[in-house]
């Protein structure tokens, strides 16, 4: 008996600390998983501080449009239809100022149109009598909205209505059915559309007003930041890979990787070439400002990226390159990437600061240029020892060949921005101090500062 | 006085010639935009049927609830709440299953947990008494809209819970603010949502019922036809530039340019994978199908691509190569590319029929490393005539290095499939008669039909 009572008592005291050590583990888990969001809650919002700013932003204009509700004279005008202006305000309010414009404008011309139609469409079905009334609307309803859903799978409506055909698919629908039960469709399509620009206008304004954030000056410094990363690969990969090859190549981890997320940023620089279209004028954009020369910049930005994922290759590739042959083309292969990488620098720069891009940039060029002709003189010369095997060659003519697909497309690159320039009333090339600090400011990369001063003071006599 | 009054009438009759001039330049002008848009649209249509019926379903999900309205048993349930069932269809409806479920899912949820949480804020503000109700109220809607503002920056959030976001802070602020002026607070939320779940269980049965388009089946075979695009390639470029080569690169515009549209299909594949996983079990696809391994070969095709586009770019540039040293080359790289396409069209195929991978694609992936073997080791044996000038190896050596590339690429591809293969329960490879002839009418490459006929002779007694 005893020992069965201790038995359980100590059971007892088992089954205690063993609930204890679960609940220490739950706690100890949960505090774990709320730390490690609060880090990566800290993370997004160091990423880009406007992300808070815009929360704050998003939660004003709900509360400001709300005041409707809890002032008598602004609820007498409205009634229950003020929570449009609320629902506007949270489905308009975007990120960025051309974002919202876009949607705002989307929602309230399709509103309008919408409106407009819907209430012909109740005109045309009560004039066939009660009996067809249902019938003709919801006939109308159907071709309506099988025809405006059809519309949005084309790709350039797609990109720039899509929200306003489905918010035209949804007012006129509402409007036309309602009016068989209300026949004050005027006055409700009224309150409709009048709430709808309430709200509408109220995302605008605190969009704009408060800290806004230009979708076009995002993708003009992505765009410029993308042909900066390609640049500074470059760089680091004419003094590391062609440093290595010289005795052995080493599989350096730290190699800047930024080139990588170039390669997928099409969608991105298309989704900001999209809402930057709806922005008006600000800063040194002017509202037709020529985005799509922008687009193509940033393609061939990405077409440069996959030659550099193939260079990238040879850097984490187990070949080894022969000093005999490695030393004769890193000479010639540094200079042209240092070349390159100089040139695609100042392009960038040129697009960052707006300036017509200067003629150091052709110059550099075109010494990547010569440099490509004489590497190709070299491989014609044969200047090789004869105990030089062929594949070792290999790489070596790979990573040639790629560099001079690279000055190539540099080059293309050079032009487009040329051809950019006087569409987008870039200013002549007057680098003052001022200008030169605020660069060396937005450059993160500390090894890049002492390349732009070498530039610019190239740059400067002519 | 009469030749002016006979000016004038020859002026009068210019003018109306004129007019009837301008008038038939404009009906000319607005009858070609007219058969352009029509000529657009069938394509659009023809490109892919599904458009077509996906409006109609719309349209005919639109006005089935819009039947609400026209009953009035049906109507005096719900009044002008009904109105939230047809925004709940326009808004809901997607192209795919997946989407509709999860927008659908998306909105009830939110809807649900946004009204009980706006019932707490409105319980607690009137706690506060009259004074402070609208305060408590404003600063609970300002702070759950800041923070659910900021919390749809997440990615992996956004990703498959954006739209759920945006309606909970919808409602939430709907809800507690409308709250402040009716005291039917919870009729309103019980309507609401019981429209919301009219509204979403009708888009839903009307996408899953008539001709559903099942986001997992395309995205299963956007992955297997980008295998077999690349595989097309190769296959060509076998056969086109290895004997261009022998001779004199011929810049061939007709060679197939389908691996371009892999590049970028990143996007599409991420957003495809998406809604996949909101599909319930179809056909081949359980609920939980590995769709993060579908991603991983994905990738892994797509690295592939890229090098493919290097090696497109030694079809069009302008080099030249010797017959002697083509010649030596051609016979190795053919069977290196053309083993390489085998295989790759082995695994597309296991993917697109969810066979297990048959023993061939391996033997085909080992007989592409043989060849590349045998190519490293004919580079080292040196067996070039002393006249070779080195210039004329780099392309070679290049296109080479590519395909040696693209043979460890597609080792990993077949990997990765492997791995696939257990996890989405591929079933074993037994290929009938039947299976064959359909996967030859889904090849619509003529060429690839004698290939696959070949490889499945190869494949049976293993």
């Amino acid at each position: 008996m005893e020992i069965a009572q201790r038995n359980e008592q100590t059971d007892g005291a088992d089954q205690v600390s063993r609930a204890r050590c679960w609940f220490k583990g739950l706690a100890e888990k949960l505090m774990h998983k709320v730390l490690e969001i609060a880090s990566k809650t800290k993370k997004l919002g160091q990423e880009d501080p406007r992300r808070i700013i815009h929360s704050v932003k998003v939660g004003l204009a709900i509360t400001s449009v709300s005041l409707f509700y809890y002032f008598d004279t602004l609820y007498d005008g409205f009634g229950v239809s003020a929570m449009w202006a609320i629902m506007t305000v949270v489905v308009v309010f975007e990120f960025s100022v051309g974002a919202t414009l876009g949607r705002g404008l989307n929602r309230g011309l399709a509103t309008l149109l919408a409106g407009a139609l819907g209430f012909g469409a109740h005109r045309l079905a009560t004039s066939f009598g009660e009996k067809f009334e249902p019938v003709v609307l919801g006939l109308s309803v159907f071709l309506f909205g099988a025809v405006v859903t059809f519309v949005r799978f084309f790709p350039k409506i797609k990109a720039r209505y899509d929200y306003g055909l489905l918010i035209f698919i949804l007012t006129f629908s509402l409007i036309s059915v309602s009016a068989y039960r209300t026949d004050q469709v005027i006055q409700m399509a009224y309150q409709r559309l009048s709430t709808i620009l309430i709200g509408g206008a109220a995302a605008i304004i605190i969009c704009v007003v408060i800290c806004p954030v230009w979708a076009g000056d995002d993708f003009h410094s992505l765009v410029a930041s993308n042909l900066e990363k390609i640049a500074t690969f470059l760089e680091e990969f004419g003094s590391q890979y062609l440093k290595a090859s010289s005795a052995e190549l080493v599989v350096n981890k730290e190699f800047p990787q930024g080139y990588k997320s170039v390669i997928n940023s099409k969608a991105t620089e298309e989704s900001l070439a999209n809402f930057a279209k709806w922005e008006p004028r600000h800063g040194m954009f002017r509202y037709r400002h020529p985005w799509e020369k922008y687009l193509e910049v940033g393609n061939l930005t990405r077409q440069c990226a996959f030659r550099i994922d193939a260079l990238n290759g040879y850097l984490t590739s187990e070949i080894q390159v022969p000093q005999e042959i490695g030393a004769k083309i890193q000479e010639i292969c540094k200079k042209m990437t240092s070349e390159t990488s100089l040139a695609l620098k100042e392009v960038a720069l040129g697009m960052r600061t707006m300036t017509m891009p200067s003629s150091s940039a052709d110059s550099h060029i075109e010494n990547a240029r010569m440099e490509a002709k004489h590497l190709k003189s070299l491989l014609k010369t044969r200047s090789w020892p004869d105990s030089t095997d062929l594949l070792d060659i290999v790489p070596v003519a790979a990573v040639a060949s790629l560099l001079i697909d690279i000055v190539a497309c540099t080059e293309k690159i050079a032009d487009t921005v040329k051809e950019l320039a006087p569409l987008a009333h870039f200013k002549a090339a007057v680098v003052t101090a001022g200008q030169q600090k605020q660069l060396t400011r937005q450059q993160t990369h500390g090894r890049e500062e002492t390349h732009h001063i070498i530039t610019m003071g190239e740059s400067s006599p002519e």
